[in-house]
């Protein structure tokens, strides 16, 4: 079956469960219901790899040392950018090359979403321009203050406008299963939470 | 201030959420408030960091690929070992080497725990005979399977005995909350459970 690509970037300082949320949540999900299916790629419906800027070892937030599935340059086209988020962003604000990489796989991509404050990059990518978004609740105005044409939404977990931007770190499980469900149905996102035993919140 | 030292288990096909889950919320837990305190180890209160039985790289569930910071001949003192699950641990249950590495590890660790199918690992090591445990539902069985004394719990997130197993996957986020929680307490895990805005779930 043909897969749906989803690219998560990483970077230094990137949080742990900013891009382990969905990587597990994509990774996971099937279309055919219980453990078993889990056992193969067959009826997954995603393929899931990490990209960032260099091949080179990323270290996250707390020291998690994750290696990349590949670089800018060699990523596969991307059906679904998940641009995670963490301290790691603030210096990327000014990255122009991890900016314009941003803008070209969103250009081409079928969806493109944030976590936490993935979505201050989006912001300064001029992506969010004019649109609802949200972020960390420690970083909401930041949010507006990259952008003042963004609507700041202040009390969701996920906001569903052209592009989905989450909250704050686990909000980006929710935005992962709002995904999965808006893509495949409710009946695969339910069967896939209760996979791995994940009470869904209220987006 | 002395770090309580939190050892992670991995090994190849590791379920991503189960060792994810923990390192982020053992890693962003402060003793001082607000987001400012998380820019520095100053009020950190774990040292967390990744075990394997040899250094390579792991490849988890889904293909991401995380670099163990040390094996088990190179590993500190583990204070609070963390036995992840995932399919992987399948191939561990007769895996000598690692299961007297878990016996060594809990006999001097202030306390042990597990998230997912790791409690099967520890069920193999002899570690739950008689007692309350619990693990993924699609492994209930399986755990009552290879030790009959274990009382197996069905209907709860986490499991406090001396040992402290969680339900599958994401329960092992709750189970690292219980434990900042009796650690610390309430007022440190609910201050960094709303930093990563996760609705804890009752247990």
């Amino acid at each position: 079956m043909e897969k749906l690509n989803v690219g998560i970037l990483l970077f230094d300082d990137v949080e742990v469960l900013d891009f382990a949320g969905p990587f597990e949540v994509f990774s996971r999900t099937r279309l055919e219901a219980g453990v078993e299916s889990r056992r193969s790629e067959d009826t997954a419906p995603f393929h899931v790899f990490t990209v960032a800027r260099s091949p080179e070892t990323v270290v996250a937030t707390g020291g998690l040392r994750v290696t990349p599935h590949c670089d800018f340059a060699g990523a596969p086209h991307i059906d679904l950018l998940v641009v995670s988020g963490g301290f790691g962003t603030r210096r990327l604000l000014d990255d122009e090359p991890t900016l314009e990489w941003i803008r070209r796989v969103a250009e081409s991509a079928r969806k493109t979403t944030s976590v936490c404050t993935g979505s201050l990059l989006l912001a300064r990518a001029g992506l969010l321009q004019g649109r609802r978004a949200t972020t960390h609740w420690g970083a909401l105005d930041v949010l507006r203050g990259i952008d003042p044409t963004i609507t700041v939404v202040r009390d969701r977990r996920v906001v569903v406008d052209e592009i989905v931007t989450s909250a704050g770190v686990s909000a980006g499980i929710d935005m992962a299963f709002a995904v999965v469900e808006e893509t495949f149905g409710r009946e695969v996102a339910e069967e896939t939470a209760r996979y791995i035993d994940y009470p869904r919140s209220p987006i």
